[in-house]
């Protein structure tokens, strides 16, 4: 079976090993079909990700169609069509039972990162039941790729926890796939003003495309100020953080109106500082979050109610075999223009 | 008339001044009856509080009787006993009408602070019928005085914000008069453990009287250790910062279970650090907030009761003309043992 | 001043009567610019509110110009265009404080019902500041007539209380202005089905217009075997009443999935029954309520955010002394196929 | 193995039959230790159940101890101790990952109903990881067979349907085994009054015993008087409806607050009245469930931490041998006082 994998930080094959066989009878093997390539794959090859079992197949996202199921396992059957959460879900732990599934103490994010993952002609997957997802009959398979996760990441990590509403103000600081899904989850909630800033023009072009009421390039160092000016000095009721450095949580602190919400999406490498000695006093909340994909079940019926349109994230499309070329495309995005890459399998 | 005001840091003084008088047809004058010393008194004499005006009376506590209203006071008449409230709500502004007085665009903490304060035999209270609370007839004042500001505080900023639930985890780090004000009110959703955390043993012992179910001395800088052992090395569901430091900040986040809550109440002087190289797939919300006294109502029902023993604050009792006392009583707490003191006027 | 009165069941004038004039200094003073018929008023008018004090000039709604103001308003001043809230706000009593403006211990509805309302040249309101608010410069006055009452109405009775989601599905009962009106704003939530169910297939047609995913025409008695067929057997997770009879209140409770809503929105003359012998375990919720329009401000934003088309819902234009003419167009609907009307004065 | 089954309206048996076995890999199988009588029982031997499959063994509470497991259970092994839910959740469905179990689309109510239940010396429990929760080794068994139905139908139908709030004033409609568990419950919340509604004497003593802060006899027909009396005409926040029949539903209808909630827990035979013609405007909310039990892992926590003594509803003790008679004694209650039953197995 033909299979992208980590080996060492840096290194990248596409190489053939056994297809995967149930384990357990709560697995499920899935034919993909259709996978992608996330960020957080990008920075697994780098290195920055200490938790990455070697060896381990990329990839937490994709559709496919199952192929076998353990005894135990209720809801799926061979040949059913079925998109893979990049969570997986025992449905039994107190997590799971909250609906905190990233946390899962037999799941959470493992595929690609503890187990073999996606980016692979078959992929086993732990407690199907609970983490895969029945796929209707007309549904555009492509656009489904992004219910893996950069919608459901974008959606609960960015729009729920920031508490976007009717009416309200909202800034997201940053343009790439995260900070676009976000963007469009976020017109769910119809809020007054969406505002995007990036460096890069291009994705603020099409931040703009996608539904944002203002865009701002932050290259000069002053999108703050051109925040408060665009919110007549009060700030914005909710800013999403969805780039993981210092300086853009920075951002997001000195734009918050009193009341507001930071929701972070971004994945950050070291420590930032928290300006209590300002906010202590400013009625606002900060949240963290791993996604759980409890909103996938919704984001499908939106999808198919056409509520939003998932399939405008995608930019470019490869073949199995042109997985090395994938990487190049998404992992220079700026020159390429590329958010999220279709890899058929 | 007697009052109490900071001419400029690090002096004191009780001076004369004349009684205050109806300015605005929204104002009431109370005569106070009794008042009370806050942990924010002591940092406006230090100077740390460059918004305060100089030269204002102190306090920002107490319960009176109303003297005089303005033509449009519509809920109180000369003669009704009264609880003022920290907070000066205009009752129209944006905020006020989301129930966020403490940002009012009219008012907030203006008492003690921007006007002349409580500490004093009259007070102006502006916005009298949205900053006044009728005392009920059998109530006992002295527990009263602690609505003003410090149990308000405790619960929103710490239970309220910190979403103490029933059967959850909590710490609350310092065990002064504010983190013994979150641990009465806590104790209205019946978590199942409440650790309180401080330095000092004495106040510690005051914590499990009031009905912590475990005391942490944090002075051998053992006290993450010991929470994760005391909830099986999953952490609080909430922690509620009651000091105001990096260090208890920092401790906050070393204790908080994924899915948890930081409350911050503390009044921070300087940045903290805030480890999203750690927390950002940790799935914590970290909240902050001046009070709104918003619960003043439902915490005068509380009183009255008997949910909750406001009275067991009150550790000493002074005359206005002992104010130097009280504040010194106040400031040598360690020594003292002093929580809250009543000034009696 | 000219105004629209009622005196008895079934007679109508309109009277010159003394223009208002302050009585409290919290009352503004409001030149009338445009208003509108309710409902309601045809409910007064054929005797069916027995609460209305005879001789009351009609009207709840509607924009226009402050002319003067009470000393202790401080919001307002004349000249400034303001919207009125159907319902008048207090601001300081307890269910003001929790934005329950609709049981306003001093206000609620009495423009129209209890004093002279809108349908005039000039009204006096009471607690002017917490019941008016300001146009912004650009807004188009005609769709802000909506937001008086219609508008929060439909949203707050039917959509907020319905708990409209992101995915979910929805019925709403009855497709005349205030069924229109939850249509509208219901969009705010991206529901994945909004079905209208009506009599009429003209207000059936302005249904799919407006936004309906399917339309039912109910006549035949077959609406709820329509929507289980519709939502695959399930029910919807919405249902909201918008008539006001026992008939279609029985259909909310036919079509209700497990765990949905019933939102009763219309004005009913008797009791209905509730079939608690199958609902009891179904864990259905059911609300009602008298709009408190604390969503106006909001609703403002969205208009001009261009978020929902609140103007969409006018089909007549008539002058203050073409009003009886505007009474007859509205009363007849289904002939004029009237939805609101807009009374220039 | 001996069993309590229902074989038709009116006749009971004690009768031996196999022991069950496991049929599925999700399932376990349950030596019994401690179980009880639940006043639906008395509904099914009446023959008031129709959906009671003939022949089902009784009962729907209790304890045990793990005997089997199949292959696909992962969280218990033989010799568990365990916590028998009345509710059967598959864990996977749409409703069992909304949290509510109680209408999983395989499982739900069906121990003791649709398959052979709990009055007997083993039970076949399906979705065993779903639906059995560990014991904590020094617990007190008894009172947890109080956590298998009676206290989370109390909590989660009276009191968080109910939206009990510190402070708020509660009434309970009913004194009997599911009253008094809302009753004890409630108290997780501090509501300021709770007022319990019965005709029998005895079990309002109790309730005042439990923790209520007023009790009315309803016998004369005065009950909705004396609330409207101990609420200053208000009326009150919660009422919570845990009789059944006609009357006191509108017992609750009389004596509910502008915006509180009617919570119904009681298992109702036939329609009621519900008065819109007076409620339409009156902001009230009412709720209907059959319990999920999702509250089981928080119950068993605050039992542990003492913050609820369930076993304070025990009345009666019995051997299995012995279960006509505590039949006899259950359904007796107005003479034999007795509220919940233990039957040692």
């Amino acid at each position: 079976m033909l299979t992208r994998r980590v080996e060492e930080p840096g290194r990248k094959k596409l190489d053939d090993r056994a297809k995967p066989a149930i384990q357990l009878p709560t697995d499920a093997i899935v034919r993909i079909t259709k996978t992608t390539i996330c960020g957080t794959d990008l920075h697994i090859l780098k290195g920055d990700v200490a938790t990455c079992r070697p060896g381990t197949a990329l990839g937490h996202e994709g559709v496919g169609v199952v192929d076998a199921v353990g005894a135990a396992v209720a809801t799926f059957k061979p040949g059913d069509r079925v998109l893979i959460s990049c969570i997986t879900a025992c449905g039994r732990c107190e997590y799971c039972r909250k609906a905190m599934y990233s946390h899962c103490a037999n799941g959470g994010w493992i595929l690609g990162h503890r187990i073999d993952g996606t980016q692979a002609e078959f992929v086993r997957i732990p407690h199907a039941d609970t983490s895969l997802y029945p796929i209707p009959e007309d549904a555009d398979e492509e656009a489904l790729v992004m219910l893996s996760d950069i919608l459901p990441t974008g959606f609960e990590c960015g729009v729920l926890n920031g508490k976007v509403k009717v009416g309200s103000s909202v800034a997201i600081v940053g343009s790439g796939p995260i900070g676009l899904a976000a963007l469009l989850t976020a017109q769910f909630y119809a809020p007054s003003e969406i505002i995007m800033i990036d460096l890069d023009d291009n994705r603020l072009a099409v931040g703009k495309r996608f539904g944002a009421t203002a865009t701002i390039n932050s290259t000069n160092g002053d999108a703050a100020r051109q925040v408060m000016e665009l919110t007549s000095g009060r700030g914005v009721d909710t800013a999403i953080e969805a780039v993981g450095i210092p300086l853009t949580f920075e951002l997001c602190q000195d734009i918050i109106a009193p009341g507001g919400t930071i929701a972070n999406v971004g994945v950050h490498g070291i420590k930032v500082d928290l300006h209590l000695e300002r906010l202590w006093s400013h009625n606002v909340t900060i949240t963290t979050s791993l996604v759980d994909t409890v909103s996938i079940p919704m984001l499908l019926k939106s999808v198919q109610a056409k509520r939003v349109d998932a399939g405008q994230l995608i930019t470019h499309r490869f073949k199995l075999h042109q997985i090395a070329q994938a990487y190049e495309t998404f992992g220079k995005a700026a020159d390429t223009k590329a958010l999220k890459v279709i890899i058929e399998v």
